[in-house]
């Protein structure tokens, strides 16, 4: 199975948690995936992920943009070419503090939620 | 965790089954990953990954340049953006036809070897 991450139907988040955000989950159980699931997140400039914390992990790649990891009460700058990768149970937040759209794949084990 | 890919050391494969490839474990079981594994595969121009099969399944997404995945005696182009499901058991190669580096994410769940 080979698609373009953008032809997938975007899930938008605006809220009080969670701002400027569209996720897709590219490949999924649907897929045939068993055991991790691939989701793309577009994060538009002054946009974040909700600030939270949950018991499986994250593995980040970070495609284009400049954004900062809020992590452990630390702020770390990222770039494209950056990896990340979040232990269970750490509270995070992803912010876009740039002017242009920051782009990231995060993976999840198939115990997680989709999305 | 936050670390560049390239900074990671590089393992070089040239030999008969894979040509101009640099592969490099990004986040793997010393970062504390248990459940799924990510690799970053640079590609020189003319160069290939094995054309083999295994148990495990692969889950890609293409960061920069062009390539093309064979895969089902198909010949698919490959993009920056794309993202491919490859099932387990499923013969595939990834080969860079393009005059510039490809360089691709992969990931592998956590019983097929790191690299």
């Amino acid at each position: 199975m080979i698609r373009q991450f953008a032809d997938v139907e975007p899930t938008h988040f605006n809220n009080d948690q969670a701002k400027g955000v569209a996720a897709r989950v590219v490949i999924g159980r649907k897929d045939g995936a068993e055991n991790f699931f691939m989701r793309v997140f577009e994060i538009a400039p002054g946009g974040s992920t909700p600030k939270h914390r949950h018991d499986w992990e994250h593995e980040m790649f970070i495609h284009s943009g400049e954004g900062e990891l809020h992590m452990n009460g630390q702020c770390t700058p990222l770039r494209s070419g950056n990896v990340v990768f979040v232990p269970g149970n750490e509270e995070h937040q992803i912010k876009n503090s740039s002017g242009e759209l920051f782009t990231m794949v995060c993976l999840v084990p198939s115990k997680a939620p989709e999305l």
